[in-house]
């Protein structure tokens, strides 16, 4: 391999292939990014147990003198290029396993990675696949992603379960103490599908996903599922297992319902976590609509004091007067995720899970289960 | 004590003073902030074991209806009203020792501390004190104290040596690798003084002191200094012992001179430090001399690679062919606190301290201990 390459370029391709950068990995030759040139353009390839990622360089002043693939030290790479000078890159692969970089006044040799140990990864895509426009897939992601489980123990909670039922994709997110779904009109019928992508994988391939107005095709497969970006392959496995039926979780009829202004609810909780039994944002924070319709959010601490804020909900309140305790963590992660402006919280009982939804976030609900206090 | 101010100014007022709050103290007390109404006016002070802040509130619109004094648990007093809506908030102690703090919509008892375990703090003025502007005062302290040692095997070393003697200021710190010393005239002349201020007091100063033309008064005492700046009174303990005659390390002759493009010296060895066989800015850079008076920047780890800079001087060197090795934190830490954008560096020999001076940083000097390499 032998190759010019503008430097900031190179830089811009590397960070997106380094979202599936091993950093710690039984197999050492993960920790590299290979690098193939042929029919004059170069690929970077990485990966890690849960995603790998190919990008294809685009770059028009890419001089190809020889062909080749190297695997190179991963981070030792990306640092180097980082603080390179100059604008053009040359890449030389040497012998005894070795790559020179060669820039401005520079000249680095890297010890290469043996290219034998490399994985075989296997982008495939299919014939059908569905597609949808960056933005949407942006949307579903950051409205359930979040409220996967952290938690180990039930490995299939750590994912977002999508589904396609003809028209209509649908994701949904929980790990048993909070869930969020949110539903989305495709623009065509597609056959269904019933598949959970690990919540770490759609949080990396958001980091790669830009802001407009493209379109992403998504391939699924057995176990895999392969997101096709512009000159980028983002490949995750699948969690294995059958997903819950969370359908049954949500309660159909609502007899409370308040209308709050969702930043004054948000800075309202906030205040109400400081001063907490329990620390930060896993804070109990109570919620009391007082006879005469104002909303009371307050918290209790022995030790250090007592928050106690009121709201005036948007419109009258629906129903009756309730009290409600919830984990503020859990509320407030919900909330940021609206796109609207104002909030409905609407209540069945003290103790059966609510459900938060806006009027700008079309099909997407918000579900916590409350906090029984004595 | 009840009181209402401005929000917006208390907090401002509360950032400088958490400068000298405890996280971890045996004394509770020194986690709590001192509130002191009097005389129409507020002031904030705070003590932890290196350093005290005693500052005066400004804030014309501060109404006091009730004068007293508190002691607020301050981590959480400064989050509360960091996050309190509305712009003015009402202070008033309670009975049971309880803070209400009430802004907007929100109603907050907070638990106070106790007033009596907190200690008596001597801020006192001397007659005799130092006047020195607070840019020249930053620019010393920026130049110095990032040499002090951070390890307290050598206390004394932990601090910057300061000296007055006429109408010159001294600043040297040295952890015993490298050492930094800084000169300026002063606008009188004073009675000589010989001082060691702790660097951590000093980096705490320098949050506080503002990018302005205003002076600092510095009220020197037997085991404390004092810096008074606007409505802010900073005290610091001092460093007990004897400081080490750093004179002698510095050589006095210079047989080999190279100027360099300051930014270009601190890239190079940026690069050269990636791959090294220690980790990080620690690692062990070489400097080379060739007869064709270009400098050789490079470094060697037989594991991951090597790096070669080749750098031309600005100036002809003067001088013979050297080759010396660093520790390249110490140099680069050392090349980023110059103004000037030409560097000379300046060698007595291969084993013996250099020296880095520049033209527009006049009477400064940084020193390096070079390495010794196989």
């Amino acid at each position: 391999m032998r190759i010019q390459v503008n430097k900031d370029k190179l830089l811009y391709h590397l960070l997106i292939a380094q979202k599936a950068l091993s950093s710690k990995t039984p197999n050492p030759a993960l920790q590299g990014i290979k690098l193939e040139v042929k029919d004059g353009t170069m690929v970077l390839t990485t990966s890690n147990s849960d995603i790998s990622i190919r990008v294809q360089l685009e770059d028009n002043g890419l001089e190809v003198e020889k062909e080749g693939t190297v695997l190179v030290p991963g981070k030792y790479f990306i640092e180097i290029v980082r603080k390179l000078d100059g604008q053009t890159v040359s890449l030389t692969e040497g012998e005894d396993n070795l790559l020179r970089i060669e820039a401005d006044h520079s000249d680095i040799t890297l010890n290469l990675l043996d290219l034998e140990d490399y994985p075989e990864l296997h982008f495939k895509e299919k014939e059908d696949f569905l597609k949808i426009k960056v933005r949407t897939l942006k949307t579903i992601i950051r409205q359930t992603a979040f409220a996967t489980s952290s938690i180990e123990n039930r490995p299939i909670l750590t994912g977002v379960n999508f589904t396609i039922d003809g028209e209509e994709l649908e994701g949904v997110a929980t790990d048993s103490y909070r869930l969020s779904q949110k539903k989305i009109s495709l623009e065509e019928s597609y056959d269904p599908m019933n598949v959970v992508i690990p919540g770490k994988s759609l949080e990396e391939l958001m980091k790669i996903l830009e802001d407009n107005q493209e379109e992403v095709e998504v391939h699924f497969d057995q176990n895999r599922v392969l997101f096709k970006y512009n000159n980028v392959l983002f490949l995750s496995r699948l969690l294995e297992g059958n997903y819950p039926e969370t359908g049954k979780l949500i309660p159909q009829e609502y007899p409370v319902q308040i209308k709050f202004n969702k930043e004054q609810l948000i800075t309202s909780i906030e205040r109400a976590s400081l001063l907490s039994s329990r620390d930060g944002q896993n804070a109990i924070v109570k919620l009391n609509v007082r006879q005469d319709n104002v909303v009371e959010i307050s918290s209790n601490s022995p030790e250090i004091g007592r928050v106690l804020e009121e709201i005036h909900p948007v419109d009258e309140i629906v129903g009756s007067p309730i009290k409600i305790a919830f984990s503020s963590k859990y509320v407030l992660e919900a909330l940021k995720v609206f796109n609207s402006s104002e909030i409905i919280v609407k209540f069945t009982g003290e103790i059966r899970p609510f459900v938060m939804t806006g009027e700008y976030d079309e099909d997407m609900l918000q579900l916590v289960l409350p906090v029984k206090t004595d």
